[in-house]
């Protein structure tokens, strides 16, 4: 087996009440929302993307951010992230409870016009401008960069692309970058293309990534991503994932959706890969959370975990 | 982008006709398997595990190997592999087209006595008498080691568990060994140790694997598969993958099947991995021969490129 000592942490970022729910058709009360945060938590999640302060007319699957936050209850042992896209965004979760702002920018000019309204270049400027409400309001930063594998409507995405807008994001003050397969064409070979392009740069303290498992890559890319050079990134390696694999994809609408948290859990703990911002032993918590969110959103749990059972358990001998 | 030029070159191994009907609840006819072949050489498939030579009274879905056989057109372009389990299979299996003789020989007692009712040490003695008989036909014979990554009776299974038998079946003169992860437990650090136990044994000409996706492992696995140093294998890996992904798991009878050929080729060619066996450029023909089969067996593809679509092609740039 793999030495433990050998092996890069992956910090777990739950993305199930965000990206799990909002391409989701039915939309969920805020009291079950805020519910869901709480079971997941409770089932050992530390960090989570909680909430997304977009605008509740156009997404309201996301309305009522500060309504889901407010009813939790605070913990310093957890982290609450807040998806945001401008400053707008980033005023309104400054003002809550949530400790990070994810910024979302696309790496291309179609996808952030269609899905955002904006060009790359003024994406660049929101993201900027959000970064910064979020240090004055002493919070941490993220950026994720949308459509970095592939782009619905420009195709593929070569990394050079990719490259130029890593350039100028990496000089905004940033705690984290992530590189996201929003629409799950992405592959192996693109984890280690990609995360070539911030090896070793201080500037990109912490480095995530974000995968669906729309044409079964995901869970190939996550282990991918564990076997990266990250000596530049403290050893680590932030892996978004969604409780149930719940999220679907606007694009491909019979399609599955983000990597689900227990599925990948699973593969990280036989395969003796620590982690950190989840419990390992507690994936039970996890697939009946995910049981129940299936019944709230009338949607079938993709994750395989709990249809298989977790027949051996423990990390692989 | 990973270099082509130094990428390992993976062989595709075909098993739906095998693996993946003989856990499907509807027995096919012989015309209908004799097609399904067909239609897999005409997608592109090149080395295919056609039939199995086990007892019909006891396995029906794999009943009348030879007339299945004698339906097809012979090719010189095609390798076809019968499963056997035994000297009377393998006599079987010699007196047919079949080009080559796949031996399956479980690691552990508890699944050899309840699977084929024998011990392990009974089982490498109808290996190797298998062997024998494939050696004066003139055909080709490999050994599948089963279970070798868990097994569902006794649990976890050590690497150290594996090597005895390893040992042993490398002394027969075999022209391929398989890993197999029977039962879908298996993760990438396992690939990595298992593969260890070979690594650079010129008794093991060549190296495959077997993965089923039970709990979203198995393209991890395959894609771990890619990354070893396969230099003493000739710079290739065997992969085994069923189209469709069909094949379920007797021991999770919720669980979805070996991982699919059509999601394994797209995975490998927008990887740059270059692939022999199978035409990476016809999936859209392995996505119809997919479909058609959800119909003669009345069971869902368990793929998931027909659904989600190929939506970039090539490789990823």
């Amino acid at each position: 087996m793999t030495d433990p000592s050998s092996a890069p942490v992956v910090d777990l970022v739950e993305v199930g009440p965000r990206d799990g729910l909002q391409n989701e058709a039915r939309t969920l009360s805020v009291e079950t929302r805020t519910a869901l945060v709480e079971r997941l938590v409770e089932g050992g999640v530390r960090r989570l993307e909680a909430v997304s302060f977009v605008r509740g007319d156009r997404v309201p699957q996301m309305a009522d951010a500060e309504a889901v936050l407010a009813g939790l209850t605070p913990r310093d042992d957890v982290a609450l992230i807040g998806l945001v896209l401008n400053r707008r965004g980033a005023e309104r979760a400054a003002e809550t409870i949530c400790d990070e702002l994810n910024i979302v920018l696309p790496v291309t000019d179609d996808f952030a016009t269609r899905n955002q309204g904006v060009t790359v270049e003024q994406g660049l400027e929101h993201a900027a401008a959000a970064v910064e409400v979020a240090r004055q309001a002493g919070k941490r930063a993220s950026v994720t960069l949308a459509v970095a594998f592939g782009c619905p409507f420009q195709g593929q995405v070569p990394v050079a692309q990719v490259a130029r807008v890593v350039e100028r994001v990496a000089d905004l003050g940033i705690d984290e970058l992530a590189f996201a397969d929003t629409i799950g064409v992405g592959v192996p070979s693109q984890v280690h293309a990609l995360a070539e392009l911030v090896r070793g740069d201080a500037r990109v303290p912490g480095l995530r990534f974000h995968f669906h498992n729309t044409r079964n890559t995901g869970y190939a890319n996550a282990w991918a991503a564990t076997t990266l050079d990250l000596s530049g990134h403290g050893g680590r390696v932030s892996l978004d994932a969604s409780v149930g694999g719940f999220g679907g994809c606007p694009f491909a609408p019979a399609a599955t959706g983000n990597i689900a948290t227990e599925d990948l859990l699973h593969l990280l703990r036989r395969s003796g890969v620590p982690v950190e911002g989840a419990d390992v032993d507690a994936l039970g918590s996890l697939v009946d959370t995910a049981s129940w969110l299936s019944g709230e959103l009338d949607s079938p749990v993709q994750a395989l975990l709990g249809r298989a059972g977790d027949l051996l358990g423990g990390a692989a001998s």
